[in-house]
């Protein structure tokens, strides 16, 4: 029964019941962690053979390079291949990085701040105020690399299509506004992809900062988890059909394709806008790791093949997001005061619980042994105004200890709420 | 017979001869490169296990860690203790790093500039003006990355000794002093080993800037290739017990151990400025490669066998660097117009030709297809006030490619010479 219509006797009776359960709940001593989109050790036990893969010395010779050797800054070009097939995009529009394209995109913006981007009048340090656009809830990664630097972080609010676009283009009329982060495909948190309207959109933006900057995260580019692939749009050849070749920059990894503490990045763009960064970049550095790169490229050969061990992925983490939205289907859909996605991709599942309670029930979670992403965590500085977002991460645990931190999960959703509606 | 001494009848015809040479070298279409310490086929083909030595998925469990996987920003415990070892500090004062001790130096003064260092009043693009100590001759890289953010670059002399100390004392005594660029063993290119009494004056200066900050890359720590291991300070505990503990960092890669496309660096602090620059670092990444950390500890194990490593490569180094010693003694020295040094270890021999003779001379050099390292990049902004400084890198060519480039090499220093003094 849905607690607005219960009496506070029956929300009383609910309480003292779930209070007994969570006390038996900790007894346990659990330690259960849904805090970060960490692939589980099955998915990692998936891709030993990257290990094997290169350990011919001759095999190091490629495209003309020695790989093992200094040089390259740009990457090895068959991996430059490899990225533009599963991204769309063409090679000379790549850069191939290091393990995380996290550092490639804090590398970006802090090059931004001390040098500034092709466009820039000036670097964005010398700037009296430097905004950045947050569709939110989003990702708190993203949103702390713009916070470190001293830009002022604005939420965009997320709609089933994407960021609203009515916001977003109202709000690049301010030449302050540099930037907005994106997670175009299976959004993180929400699952959400971005509409075919939004991106077009997004192309099309009449930025008045001559620098203006789309950090187009396409974390989860191959990552469903269930049914087909679904095609996406590249969002580079969109930009400069619409006169807007410089305007973003796109990033992915296989982080969650291969290991995710030994993979290779991107960063894709113009080729005007890839040739500045390389001269930047040729004083920081002499190349990534190019045998990692060619590893890489030999392993996961092409897109074709990508989706195909992304299909093994699948397998692995559709049994976790369902085990995860059917405690919440069972426990919480008749309470009342919750809602969530159901997403087909991505690394999450985003849970709005009733307002003013998010950082209570994963209070109570840390308690009872179960690690969260913190509250507020998907909203800039960490604050959500609602107190109502949740991020969880169901891929690490494997199905029995997800099904146990689920139990305790809602057990301290609903106490949480209950303790809202009682006055507790 | 020395230049200086010949007639002018007799250098006419020295010349006329030279020229006959260097036409005849042109016709033979080379293409031969002493331009980057880059490690020749030989020395890659020596290390080719470390291809081969991690190819079981069981063995990525190392220090209660899955290397496979996110997390432990500051590196692998185990590959923490081997750098430690090796550079006689501890593993806590330790971060493991990319390919690219480079990319450590970069990015340090990167955040300097955007954030500061722990002891800085304000981010250094906050301050008017940022001054940086350039030991010179140098390392071009080094001097390019505090001139990409705007330092002004100050040529501090070598001496003998390491780079001249009482200068640098004088200097440091200028709060806008904010750094020095140190290459403490077998620097680049001179070769030299720093004194134990500069050393000592290092870990002892006064400097005015609270964030004073000593790059001391010892690039070339393991890298004798003539004799015995050099034992050298530990700059880190001298600067500790000097009461300076936080004034420096000192950074390292397996670059010219194993393979420079794919190895792993290392930068080495006190534990309070390694605290704070992982709380930078956790912004720009979750961590750099695990998996070829681990890699390289099952290859290298420790301090000792790489130093039986380093005498495989010093077997394949050895030899190239007598071959430019001998090639210059005989060619060079009877000519009386130039000086160089006799390294034990690096990857450089440093010569200094006749002023104003060294850009002439490379360009001839690159007419007959031999690249070499830009005149007067061992110099602040690339400029060399004596156009004397030359840097020869005899690691990539094979030995009997090496004596044809250095053939046309000490061709084109006399000739360059010669027109010099005939005024041509």
């Amino acid at each position: 029964m849905s607690y607005t219509e219960m009496s506070r006797e029956e929300l009383q009776n609910t309480y003292a019941q779930l209070q007994a359960h969570f006390a038996a709940c900790k007894a346990q001593n659990l330690k259960l962690n849904m805090a970060r989109g960490k692939p589980g050790a099955a998915q990692l036990d998936l891709v030993g053979d990257l290990l094997t893969c290169l350990t011919d010395p001759a095999d190091c010779f490629v495209d003309g390079v020695d790989a093992r050797n200094y040089g390259e800054l740009a990457g090895l070009p068959s991996a430059r291949a490899y990225w533009a097939d599963v991204l769309g995009c063409k090679p000379e529009q790549t850069i191939m990085g290091g393990t995380s394209s996290l550092t490639l995109m804090y590398d970006l913006i802090a090059k931004a701040y001390t040098h500034g981007l092709l466009h820039s009048t000036r670097p964005w340090c010398k700037e009296e105020t430097v905004k950045f656009l947050c569709p939110s809830p989003g990702y708190d990664r993203h949103f702390k690399i713009t916070e470190s630097f001293g830009a002022q972080l604005i939420t965009i609010p997320m709609t089933p299509t994407g960021p609203d676009m009515d916001m977003v283009e109202d709000l690049v009329k301010d030449p302050q506004v540099k930037g907005i982060w994106c997670v175009p495909k299976y959004s993180n948190p929400d699952g959400i992809i971005y509409s075919e309207d939004t991106i077009r959109r997004f192309a099309n933006l009449k930025a008045a900062a001559p620098d203006f900057t789309i950090m187009w995260d396409n974390a989860y580019c191959v990552h469903e988890f269930d049914g087909e692939f679904v095609p996406f749009a590249d969002i580079i050849s969109l930009c400069e059909a619409a006169g807007n070749a410089d305007m973003v920059y796109e990033f992915a990894s296989t982080s969650k394709i291969t290991f995710p503490g030994a993979g290779i990045s991107v960063m894709a763009s113009s080729v005007a806008n890839i040739t500045y960064m390389l001269k930047l970049m040729g004083i920081q550095m002499i190349s990534y790791d190019k045998i990692n790169q060619l590893r890489h490229v030999k392993y996961l050969k092409d897109k074709k093949n990508t989706l195909a061990l992304m299909k093994r992925h699948a397998a692995v983490l559709e049994p976790k997001f369902r085990a995860v939205l059917e405690m919440l289907d069972k426990e919480i859909a008749p309470c009342g005061f919750a809602q969530w996605n159901q997403p087909k991709g991505g690394y999450f599942v985003s849970l709005n619980t009733m307002p003013g309670t998010a950082k209570r029930a994963l209070a109570l979670c840390k308690e009872a042994g179960v690690v969260m992403t913190d509250a507020g965590a998907t909203y800039p500085y960490g604050k959500d105004p609602q107190d109502s977002n949740i991020r969880i991460a169901p891929s690490l645990p494997p199905v029995d200890e997800l099904r146990k931190a689920m139990d305790i999960f809602c057990t301290c959703l609903k106490l949480a709420a209950l303790e809202k509606l009682l006055n507790i």
